[in-house]
């Protein structure tokens, strides 16, 4: 029997990376998925052909699209400050600048069309939901309703030839669970990237909601992060 | 009270142009999204450039979408030939070559993106099941579960801003009933253009599916296309 394709979304961060490893470990052979958009986080598509790489993935496709042609977040529109110093978790019930409209809605959507064209019908896609509940579409329920709709969208499902499955494997896991099981999956946390800000060599800033989280994780799961921060946390 | 804003997808094409001239006529404030996608149809978005202007829509946007890259269509991979001299209602049953997968997907995900920063609620997509239902992602049962999934991605439905309408006003109408509803509502359809595979100079093949549908269409509604054709049909 040949192994069964999945299309892994794959941004080079710390969730998505782990993701990954997990997609190999059972069993399938990983399609991933890059998007390069808006301006900043070319550091990270640079992290996710690394990690692409080292996960033995059967092909990586980059996607660059336009998210920053409509504005309103920070990691899209350069006019809006990425939040410094902050404490995620007393924040975590906000929505936060970072939120990009619609960004896991349409990341889906091209995997989506990926997975029907290659005759996958699992997705994988790193959102998580415990340490930071601030975005709307990484919860389960949204999970639930995208991959309902999927299967009315597509030929392949309304023709019977299968039923596409979002999986969410780091859906309900803390940080510290996120990076223990990477570890032991055999990740290389130095090649993934999370900064919301990095600087020109690409270090990454130790202070934005991401690289607070990522630290505290490493903390907790009592792990030292390899990647070089400018200013490593307070 | 300030006129509600509407993002409507607007191909230029004769169904997405009656959309728009609907939604227009209900009262919205009308924001045209448009894609420019795959090699072929660059003659469209033209067509709906001066179908918006000719409108009166408050923005136009054209987002260029790589849709090429995942292949799998003879709208966007050259190597798939377009079907010509089919009897379109006969062959409605099955999902034709001209399917992209997850398109209409995509193209409301962008509109949905759009729309949470526009602080609109309401969608117009000019898909139709009637003539031709072959599309798995023209049916009433997708858009429906898009709508559902869309209210559950977002901040702005999340937070309880508004509830996320999608508008599907020509959905069940032939297209002889399109054609009169846009001729009455003053749309002008020199300007819109329908062919899957128009020659050099832009004029239609009269002869793919989509020409045939429209020639039927007019001739139904006791009305002359006024578009140019290389072959008008058999």
């Amino acid at each position: 029997m040949p192994q069964k394709k999945a299309v892994v979304l794959a941004s080079g961060g710390l969730d998505s990376t782990t993701t990954l490893a997990i997609a190999r470990s059972e069993g399938y052979a990983c399609y991933a998925l890059t998007f390069l958009y808006g301006q900043r986080h070319r550091r990270e598509t640079e992290a996710a052909e690394k990690v692409c790489a080292s996960l033995g993935v059967v092909e990586q496709r980059v996607v660059k699209i336009d998210l920053a042609a409509f504005g309103g977040s920070a990691l899209t529109d350069t006019r809006i400050e990425v939040p410094k110093d902050r404490d995620p978790r007393s924040d975590g019930m906000e929505i936060p600048v970072t939120y990009v409209p619609a960004r896991n809605t349409i990341f889906l959507s091209y995997g989506l069309a990926w997975a029907e064209v290659l005759g996958a019908f699992d997705l994988f896609i790193g959102v998580n939901s415990t340490d930071y509940s601030g975005y709307p579409d990484c919860r389960a329920e949204f999970v639930a309703a995208y991959e309902a709709m999927a299967n009315l969208a597509t030929a392949a499902a309304v023709e019977g030839r299968g039923r596409y499955r979002i999986h969410t494997p780091i859906i309900t896991m803390t940080k510290a669970e996120i990076i223990r099981t990477g570890t032991r999956l055999g990740v290389d946390y130095a090649l993934t990237h999370s900064c919301y800000d990095p600087d020109a060599e690409g270090r990454s800033c130790g202070r934005c909601d991401s690289c607070r989280l990522r630290l505290k994780g490493f903390a907790e799961a009592g792990l030292t992060d390899p990647v070089v921060y400018v200013s490593p946390g307070r």
